[in-house]
């Protein structure tokens, strides 16, 4: 990546136009190995071994998923991509390439662009990914729309595997996000650590691959919130999924925001998401890969179907997030 | 495509919620045979032959690049798909499977979303291509984010391979979608002809792997406008591009629209772009494909660079569209 900008620092999309900002941007998105075409063309093209290509896309739109005035640009940047490499990193693949649509007011300042780009790219350097095309347009709201494209080595792994008997384990911090995202909310800036967490999560990118490895018999990313997503598997894979609240130890941060705000900070973990932990299932008596902790455990689904419990009981805190409701 | 709506006629996104409408949707989706895991977990994940995988993403914004009042939502699907399947179609591919973000307001009739997913559909399997995989979010405006993946048999055919003597040969209609849309931006309705093309392109989704077998050297689809995107390959080819107008004939409802809006009908075809015809270059004495027209030639680049001239002189009309500016 250049360290130089072509544009004044205070020019907006307005003053480079489409393609000003489309030749600013293609230099900055270094090419891996598998890119045979990269930004420039009608479309980019990838050489691609036999086998299974993996594909995931994320929407993010201001205001809903990120807010200009919460994080700097490039912090945005490796959130998306984060989000959507996190997609790949849940079925066991890994990730080789992004496609990038940006949406954008004319006054959005270019160097806001410049950083989102950079921001996005050092995420997908995290795994060896290259940004390999784009498209830019004029819109109301900054809409950042990513696609994800990788490789499965071995078969990969559905929310549909679950059995009855195996262990549900976690990997990654869950919560801290969440935690982040209320201190925000609040005014607060602090304290750091989970503001950070909600302005740049850390997926365990190693986790997915490893749990494929490992025998996983579902994965999941944590999105839309634990019990939520746990709650997709439960469903796609008719079984019930009782989590156990002493699995999780919260962090001295947890705690603070837990008094500050009066709230218990637990349903940071059960309810939250944006952390991008990887949760999986494994059949009893699997050794856990690194990484992973139990946090609960799978029953057959009962009268009430495939449902998600706390220690045993229904949890009536909130367990995720859904758009338009 | 199951006939029945769930929802009733007036449902809103805010009534069904979002895994409301992701699950309306799924079942709406045929899956090929190159999918191995379809909508409903983390990613999408597809079979794919070793070779090259072609890939390309467009954001498309309501005011921008379509109107809800202008084309009902089926044909905003189709068009959406179509423009993404045609960036494939100029690299010479053949596209296989689509992603599709869709951000809205909550207001949105569910009924809307679904006509749309049935236009991108519809128009995908017009290629054999299937909607694998999306994501749904909350948007001031309607965006339809839309990402394609395809293959190609042979090698791409890139905008950067012109060559001084080239032919330059265009398939498909040209400036009837730009005629069209000058109809509707005037609030006429007709003529029906051109307001069709602008509601619901059809390129020539044969052309592309035609051009290849056929020798192309360069290729890309219009979709900024003619000269626009002859100014691309001219600029990627380090080449000189002249087009000549007679090579075009207006057909009958152009000629009506020039003599209405009292313009020159030929500048919807120099500067239109939405129809997404393919425009190719072949060495000279290839035997041009099926659906082909030569419209003019390719010379070294003069004094001037790698210019786009009509009837060898500059071309001072709108020659397309620049985002932003």
């Amino acid at each position: 990546m250049s360290p130089s900008q072509p544009f004044p620092p205070d020019a907006t999309l307005a003053d480079v136009g489409e393609f000003g900002l489309i030749s600013a941007l293609s230099g900055r998105f270094d090419q891996g190995s598998q890119v045979f075409v990269g930004p420039g063309d009608d479309a980019a093209v990838l050489r691609t071994p036999r086998g299974h290509v993996v594909v995931s896309t994320d929407l993010l739109v201001e205001g809903r998923h990120f807010r200009r005035e919460w994080a700097p640009a490039r912090d945005i940047g490796r959130k998306a991509a984060a989000s959507n490499l996190s997609d790949i990193n849940a079925m066991g693949g890994t990730a080789h390439s992004l496609t990038v649509g940006l949406g954008a007011p004319a006054d959005l300042p270019v160097a806001w662009a410049i950083d989102l780009a950079d921001g996005i790219a050092e995420e997908a350097a995290l795994v060896g990914a290259s940004v390999v095309g784009g498209d830019l347009t004029t819109a109301k709201e900054v809409v950042i729309a990513v696609t994800v494209l990788g490789t499965c080595d071995i078969a990969p792994v559905l929310r549909s595997g679950a059995r009855a008997g195996d262990v549900v384990a976690m990997a990654g911090r869950q919560g801290w996000a969440a935690a982040g995202l209320a201190v925000l909310a609040r005014g607060f800036r602090s304290p750091r650590a989970l503001v950070e967490a909600y302005q740049r999560p850390q997926p365990p990118y190693a986790a997915g691959p490893l749990a494929a490895q490992a025998g996983a018999t579902s994965m999941i990313d944590v999105s839309d919130g634990l019990l939520a997503d746990l709650g997709h598997v439960a469903h796609d894979s008719g079984v019930a999924v009782d989590v156990r609240r002493d699995a999780f130890e919260l962090a001295d941060p947890m705690h603070a925001v837990g008094s500050a705000l009066g709230v218990d900070p637990m349903q940071f973990v059960l309810g939250g998401g944006d952390d991008h932990a990887i949760v999986a299932t494994f059949p009893a008596g699997t050794a856990l890969p690194e990484g992973f902790t139990a946090i609960g455990s799978v029953g057959e689904a009962g009268e009430a179907g495939p449902v998600v419990t706390v220690d045993g009981a229904a949890y009536d805190g909130p367990t995720g997030w859904s758009h338009f409701q």
